[in-house]
């Protein structure tokens, strides 16, 4: 069936709500209540056409694999895709999008690329506004964000010298996995924002400097398009958002296994959205900015609210907040054989629940200080683990995400007794601001610092890296970048 | 009798002074020692119209209540009233008038606010000067109001993750009633300079919002159009300056009583006045505003003397500066039957006695920081009686008040074992900026983030908050808001 | 006999250096190796009018005192003295004396001083550049000044409720002497720097406030001219720099003991000066301002040395290096029978070696931070002492000066068990600023904040006032004046 | 033989490289391999005249040592000489360079030079860009570096008064040789950099100070110059880059000997390049500066790398990475009858075995932060040691440098045991700054500092200062310079 842009235009209500993707018509009026994002959003665009906004968050198949064939009702005529093609093509550059270009034109090379901060400052200029809200943002008063940045500063080195470092290796294994680091990078959602090809360049930029990702089910690329993207042999995690329906869950992990992924990242700190303020206001900022008004006029209905849920608030909404690990874990490893993580963990008592659990691993993160704020930084509750139960340590692999930037934050948190450290916003970010290259940049940046450091700490292997070799200081670090 | 303005205006001394309020002439000679803000405010407007001085600061009632009926002399002639009408409505507009008038019509969307901070943010913009000056200053160098704050910002959770917690109920009964949130509005007063509604704004907000208001004994509304304000069913609380002559004390227990107030809470740290610096400039400050003068001529009288008490320094001074557990308690339970809370509890030992004295409850307070300077925060009071004597939350219910402005500022408090968190300045900016919508919605941003909060906290209700999830940190936060 | 200038004008060298003050001539070179201040200031103005550099830092007793009668050479003829007053009242005015000029003009009424600070911030505004560099600064990066008036901020109180302080009295006993507060001035000199009647002001004030003055050695008044200023029946006593010779040491001590000086204040800690650059830095600044000049040419002689001891540097090169308590103490007693403080104490043992000494009293002082800088704060001191040898304070009383300057401060320090607190810089910037009538006004300030910081406490006299109402907090204070 | 500029120009090659310096050719093919430097940097000279970038950073017998003589193969013919001659003279001044000529006119007179500070603030205004990013920048987010300064504001005093100072004398003899203070100049290259005399600046001060100087093994001026620059009996260390050729190393020690340096240095912590940013930046900064470019166009060639190693970096390219205890203190005994200095000691433990293997003493040293960054700071490593291994102290010298400025700083190292303290970039500044008066001058300041310190401390000798004067304290100084 071919329909006309007129047809279209009078489906704009929740009980009948057409839009139209890439010249595509989808009746999407039952999928309202179940859209991750909310209903909102998709009646912003009931009748018209939805392709800038869906493209950049959306997998290429999430159209197929969420909306019934039945729903896809076909393509535009030509009259209409021409006007649309026209129109988008047409459409006149906005003030951030016109900031963007110049942006990305005046880029340094990506040889003057120094450290992770020197990348990330690129990043967040060639951003969108509403990209750079969505990434950079965390909850309320961004105390633990900052908190997991500043407390790698708290601690400190004794190096060891006159020791035979000539031969240095860093790298490691991480479930098995061979990883050219102990580095992996964390899973974190909606690359396309960053970067047309989104979680691609990530996958590509891995398989370059040997080491391991773990894709987001919220990746904006669908999950086969980076398994198809993986060079032969490399390593694919899965981070995994477990739907309320225990049976949608299960689909999700038999897709994912089918697919070559080989291990489960379970998230158990994000059941509900986190409060980013300055995610919220994204959309604020960009109007102040298009129409150049500060102020406002007389509040006309002061109980009209908002959503406070952002950009990736919503893309939780259907998830179980019911998991235990009485329950959650049997469930999981009935359903699948490949290892389990529980990322999430954030105090010292559920690292020792979660051995107790038998599940391979744990991720000591609190989702990059984007839930609840004012969750002890990352590092900390690898400290208080080490000290209080060190036979955890002999019983699964730690992980731990949130912070590190440095290959000496790296350092630090592998004398403490982390297999491996993820890093999620350092390689969205390296993505956005060189793509593939950027992302192999980092992990080369990071081998470099990580390789110096342990010769510098007179550690030849990972494995010479030990508690004794790091020590909390009671001083708050200052200096040029602090 | 009708008088005329020719006649008021001989009236102007210590031996006779007469005023005008409203049009009606006052003989306020013999009150003039007796009244709570001194005597010189009054003698100013001896023998004038000291109409718009004396209503954003006072309660309706307040002439009937305090000044015998004999001293009501009578309305002005038509034409001295006419006189006055006209003087008053075509009075020209001060700078600082003009910027408040120009900064409400400027107000954002209420939708647009997030947080207590931001609602705070508005207010501070739309208020008078004088206003400004009284609701944020605290005495001294306000380090206590400060640390009040900045006191939450060293306690960081240990979350729990993997617990049931689709079902999350945030409500609690304080004193048996119920309350939608752990939260209370703690008593201020001169809401009226704020808003020209006052406090009622606060009694309509906490309907919506369910939550309780504690009603300030210098409330600018009477304590009867606060009780008529109140919906069917409403709880309020009313807090206590207790004279020094005990038969007044009485007189106002059994007032407020019979308006069907349902607890007491009597102030003990506020027996003189706090020094409260940017308080007392605020008149400075006006004067240099409005007269462009920002430099001086020599000093002509060295020894002219300022008083130092600000707007609400005098509302204290007739106070009981010698109560005593053994005394006050036992006479205040002989009074009335309501259950009895100690406001302004400021350390352990305190706290112990006031179980002791078998009060109801306390609320660990240092009135905002408004009185004594470097008294300890109250987040730190409460850590410490929760380690020191953990047997007293046992015995009573234990508030604290002062610095909260977050629903993790609340869920730390409660984890620490307090009952409910009072807040005073965010509810009085809230009322400032947008009335009683404000109030309701910062009541709302409040339930989100507790509920937000407890699920991350996993705690599906306020019994499952316990110490073991908040850890008192030895780092100096810091942050984009710090 | 009567000299001519050009008589005068050929003595200016180290063989025969004369001078003129006030139109008289003095033959001061057996004087140049005994000058406090050194010769090297002198000789610039050899054969020349000292006069303008000579009084602002002199007691009007000094010539008589230290040069012998024989070097009083005579007065200047009529002509000579003519053309020097001429050149004095026709003296161009610096930049500087047009900024201070102007600045005492403006000053603020005296009544809206509300602290210490302010009248700081006043007195900083009205004094020549010299004396604010002489007054304000401290050795080298000035640590131990600013770490005195932060170590205050680290104290917090748990205040105490439901006492009766109705009656609250804040005076007490110091040396046996009354003080109408625990509060004294400590000794300061120069005063005259800062204002013409110099160290009178503070008499005159201290008389009017009813507490005690600490008469600086190198007050720029004479002594006599203090003791004569003095109302009957006040208290005065004496800061001491011990001179190596045994004998004009003791007869200052005489000297001061028949002007009816009640106690000695022995200085131990100024044996050499302290290194404070911004006072050094003062000429080259006043140079700069005046020419206008404020790069360099190259440096044509680069081993040319300058003095690095400032504006007080040398009042005390000839001080004795070599005080013992076994040697000095005995001397002192045989010498007098006044009381005997010793002033300078920094550190525990040195307190307890000065209670086995059977002093009367100490002064813990680190002379303001002017002298060794990271020296222990004084009210660390102070804290230290207190939790490490408490049975201190039964053996004698024990004092505390530097960083002080709220009322809260004091109270600290009498909670940990001083029994009065010394103010030096305060008083000096109080007199600088508004004369006696500054000085009482402080003392002012003072009595209000600690009368309500007593009531607040819970103390209704100083013996109230007891350790366990202090806490020592380990946060860093941050707040609007931090 | 004779050559001309044409024959040169055609050897820019890896298998074929010429360079031109002071108008002699050199074939440095074979030699491209060792340089220590790398070869990049000598490839960009290849075929041209290298002079201008070669002589800061080599010792003027650099071409003779490391260049086999077959290798100069001779002058360039007259003509070809008078070319670059006139080149190098009409060369056009760069911005940078005019720059530092006018700073270097601007100076201020050496005897304002209050302080070390006030030295590095002039050398930091005369220095070229490049030198400045040297000799300043310390690795990654320079930490360490800012931690070495900051951490001897930690520590406070406890002076103690009453005891004989007249006679005070802050020498010391160090590894048996005599110095003045107990102080000396830690090794520190390239000085040549800031100032055309380069070491023998630092040689030449130290003689007027009478403090030892130990030269770095990376001098730009000639070991042999140093020795012959050396006044009679003056004393001289230096510091040793062990190669990883022994041979080579045993050849170095025995030159140095010869030249009758009286101690070796050896450096354990500089194994591989620090990563200093800041000084790899110096290049690009300057290409912006003289460009006016600060803008790029895309990235062409994303994948081209730079050389993070910076100026220095690449000086300890051939060092032995495999040194260990057993192996290489014994060789070094067998080589060397001079003492044995351990450099770089940066944890206790080190310390311990340091004393084990027997040798003279240890320098504890982070090499000025410029290697590791977040190695704990020097005097936190030496406090750490007095508390847990004082006896170390009995058995070895123990001497540490990084971050001292003041001569507090020095008494405080000496409080807690060590002997002598040394100081890098301090005496690169005042070289920088004022050639050999600058030297002698920041001498004579710590002079001054350090005996001023001990008088106020009580102590008439370096023997009297003992642990009890010193307190780590726990809060962070703030103040004017911090």
């Amino acid at each position: 069936m071919v329909l006309t842009l007129r047809e279209v235009e009078s489906h704009t209500s929740k009980d009948s709500c057409w839009v139209i993707i890439r010249n595509n018509v989808y009746d999407v009026t039952g999928f309202l209540s179940e859209h991750p994002g909310g209903a909102a959003i998709i009646l912003k665009y009931a009748g018209k056409d939805a392709t800038r906004a869906y493209e950049p968050i959306h997998a290429s198949d999430a159209l197929e694999k969420h909306l019934d064939a039945s729903k896809h009702l076909g393509p535009l005529d030509a009259s209409s895709a021409s006007l649309l093609d026209h129109a988008r093509s047409h459409r006149k550059q906005t003030k951030d999008e016109k900031r963007v270009e110049l942006a990305l034109k005046q880029r340094p090379p990506l040889g003057r690329m120094l450290s992770l901060d020197d990348i990330e400052a690129v990043a967040l200029k060639v951003l969108s506004h509403k990209a750079m809200a969505y990434y950079s943002s965390a909850s309320d008063d961004e105390q633990t964000h900052h908190g997991n940045i500043r407390g790698f500063t708290r601690f400190f080195f004794n190096p060891r010298v006159m020791r035979e470092v000539r031969q240095t290796d860093a790298s490691t294994r991480i479930l098995g996995y061979r990883s050219s680091l102990p580095v992996f990078v964390s899973a974190a959602g909606l690359a396309k924002l960053g970067h047309p090809l989104g979680e691609v360049n990530i996958t590509r930029g891995c398989a370059k400097g040997g080491i391991i990702q773990v894709l987001s089910s919220n990746a904006s690329s669908s999950y086969s398009e980076i398994a198809e993207a993986a060079a032969p042999g490399q390593t694919l995690f899965f981070q995994l958002y477990k739907s309320a329906d225990d049976s949608a869950a299960e689909k999700r992990v038999k897709e994912i296994e089918a697919l070559g992924f080989k291990a489960i990242f379970l998230t158990v700190d994000a059941i509900t959205g986190g409060k980013r303020e300055r995610d919220v206001r994204g959309p604020w900022y960009l109007e102040a900015l298009e129409t150049g008004k500060e102020t406002y006029h007389n509040d006309d209905d002061p109980l009209l609210e908002v959503s406070v849920d952002g950009t990736g608030g919503g893309l939780v909404s259907n998830d179980d907040q019911n998991m235990t690990w009485e329950k959650t874990i049997p469930w999981l490893r009935r359903v699948t054989k490949l290892p389990i993580v529980i990322k999430g963990i954030q105090c010292v008592d559920d690292a020792v629940l979660a051995a107790q659990a038998g599940v391979d691993a744990i991720l000591i993160s609190n989702h990059g200080g984007r839930q609840l704020d004012y969750s002890m930084p990352s590092i900390e509750v690898l400290y208080r683990l080490r000290r209080r139960h060190p036979e955890v340590f002999e019983k699964m692999e730690v992980y731990v995400d949130g912070g590190a930037r440095r290959g000496t934050d790296v350092l630090k948190a592998l004398c403490l007794g982390a297999t491996s450290v993820g890093m999620g916003r350092p390689f969205l970010y390296a993505q956005t601001a060189y793509a593939e290259h950027g992302v192999a940049k980092a992990i080369s940046i990071l081998e470099s610092e990580i390789t110096k450091g342990m010769k510098f700490l007179g550690a030849a292997s990972v494995k010479d890296l030990v508690p004794d070799m790091v020590e909390r200081v009671d001083w708050q670090p200052v200096g040029p970048k602090l």
